[in-house]
């Protein structure tokens, strides 16, 4: 009898870290690795005629329908910069954080592999594979941080905002970030290629092998999850996030 | 007044059959009608300017309404793969498979010889009808399946995650299904067509006489259902819905 | 004392009749002004560029915004075969029926008077002021006919299942019935110009004194409505919305 | 202990001051920047290929996704001509209204300064900084203030109706205004720019150095805010906001 409630107890330990780390962490990946397989492929396969708009609405759309889908079980992030966010602003256990990291740089990996696999040799020499080659002289380098870094801003401040602060926590939160990156996209796709996401950076990048200026899409989104804490624990964040200013 | 008796409980059953059976089909067999005569003739009568962004915002969007208006009535699958996807992970009992199956591919019909009758016979002939040619080569073969099977299974886990697996229901289900297809065509639409519904594929075949690869558009997406199913009970279901790793 | 009481029964009177009477009506005809205004000029102003899309997205959207403002107040038909729809499915009494039906014409002549003299008159001729001048030959008349029928069953359907229907209300109803239009638009626009709504075609028919085959647009929206009625009423509806097939 | 309750005392005044005053006053600067530097770019780097469709969906769906993130806060204006329409219809303190101003000129500037920074002088010269150039000629005035009156009537009625008036408040608010910008572009670009927000008009016209003809920009608005507040106080509110034919 001692046995079996030793069993049980491994058991129910194997379940609850089923449910609180390898779960959030599978969701974390495949979730990625779908928003880098579009995201690569609305770029390697887009047309000429509607220039940015076609990727900008598979970026977006793509991200609302991962986040409305998946975002109860992990908190819907597929990028390291709103993982560090939330974990700023208290929708994320430190704990969590590398694994979480982990999840979605494999993810991206495995989007930027499935997506050259299916893609002709041609088309995808053209585009790069869909890794960002937008900047290729230092003279636009400034430029392209300050781009990734207020992007970034806008993308973690709505999925903080809309998804961890009470306060502002909508139901439309998916519509919302999905708008944030289409948006984005719109708006700097020709002057950082608006990645806003190592993530998304990193996979392209490996299978591509293109590593020019490519640290571009780590700093400026990670400065920008930085900011974001900030703004959101000194003056955003209602009463609970808020570290100042409270009653009491 | 035994016969009233009787009458009355004929009666009952006749609406219970009508409610339980009749309505679904029904509004299954209307919905795909409708998703397969928009679906077409959104291709048939696409203009060049614009690519891919008109076809796939109409199937998108055709498909997100549907299933606004008329899915708590049938569950809004409107595609063969779906309605399995959604009975391995209980959405739908196992005896409504193939009438559902037989309502989709009727509705399909239906759509197809509608769309042919409303456009005029040389737009018809340089579209094929909306039926998916894009794969012309056996050396295409490979890469229309993997690209079919994947956005299927993209596709397949939205329907179930947001609609039947109660952890991550959403009230966005028909906005993230709708988005779902949208981004699968501006993705795979130069590769496979992005069809991932047999019904879809199966009117418009039927009308335009072109069986060529049309096994692609059934292999492809019922095994993403496959897959859909292992993935929801094995590892990303609820308490409920997963079969393994449960509190007992 | 009995003056003071009857002037109160007056005033009482004349809130009651503001609020279940004008309000609504003065709302459809605001509604209907927007939406036929927006719509106009969405076709006069539109670029060679993007083709159907900008038109599309314009009337869908405008119609998608002003439910989710108006809606609320008048039911959000601003079209005289929604309004017959949901007279048929119970979502509009009888006696309302005329009064909406003249405030939707007015609002539609209102904003096609607003939308020509915003326009320069070179446009406003090229396009034929928006009025609805895609049908031109006798040969063209009967698709025409077929695709304004099956566009507004689906519009109508929209309405009366996810607004007045019990069982499949949403609260993603102006979503829905925004991409409706849309969608409508992107498949039968080069057909039959996607009409759907009397109002719409009467104002711009009057400002650009074009009437020929006028009467397609009021043939087929109104006959989608009957069977719309026909269809929720006998089969699709709810308990308590469906005549035949009740318990009880 | 009196000095300590003292400053306690302090210091609730400071917290409430914080969440009635600053907070919002921030979230409407910060909302506006966002705001202003999208639309900006969006215009100053838009590809031929689309039109008005790129401006337009980044216009509107960024104002949709910051309502959506911080309207909870503030209100979600970002535009002083909504500013003066909520104060008059109840939902905004005169007290509040010329912080409010302050805060989004300055956002707007903020925003015009900072997608300067970002683009390369070319692009910016040859679109005077996404300032509005649409009219050039006096010929031109009177259509353009119709326009912006028209337009920013259908922006502050969506707003007020769907966020303050009580009895057509809607969860679909932020994608209701969204639709409502973009709806706008698409129909009024060519003719007035359709700005409807006088900080959105400021910013860039600092930047750019371009004042002619920048009145339309405050005039059509804020008459427009006028009618919207005459509109929904007499006729449009509800009980609550309605000032005349109220019972008691």
């Amino acid at each position: 009898s001692g046995k079996v409630k030793e069993q049980s107890m491994v058991c129910r330990c194997c379940v609850y870290c089923h449910v609180k780390f390898v779960q959030p962490c599978l969701v974390e990946l495949l979730g990625s690795a779908f928003f880098v397989f579009i995201g690569c492929l609305s770029v390697i396969h887009n047309e000429m005629g509607t220039g940015l708009l076609g990727p900008a609405l598979a970026h977006g759309m793509a991200l609302g329908l991962i986040v409305a889908m998946l975002g109860n079980i992990s908190g819907g992030h597929f990028n390291p910069a709103v993982s560090l966010a939330a974990m700023l602003t208290g929708g994320l256990s430190l704990m969590m954080l590398l694994p979480y990291w982990f999840s979605q740089l494999c993810g991206g990996l495995i989007g930027a592999v499935l997506a050259k696999e299916v893609s002709s040799k041609e088309r995808f020499q053209n585009t790069s594979g869909a890794a960002f080659v937008t900047v290729q002289e230092p003279g636009q380098v400034m430029r392209a941080v300050v781009m990734e870094f207020i992007l970034t801003t806008l993308l973690c401040l709505t999925v903080c905002m809309s998804t961890i602060n009470q306060r502002t926590k909508s139901p439309l939160a998916p519509f919302a970030i999905g708008c944030a990156v289409t948006v984005a996209i719109l708006t700097g796709g020709t002057i950082s290629g608006a990645c806003m996401n190592p993530a998304r950076a990193f996979g392209p990048a490996i299978m591509a092998n293109h590593w020019k200026f490519h640290w571009i899409y780590w700093a400026g989104p990670l400065l920008a999850s930085l900011l974001v804490g900030v703004l959101i624990r000194l003056f955003l964040g209602d009463e609970n996030t808020r570290l100042i200013l409270k009653y009491q």
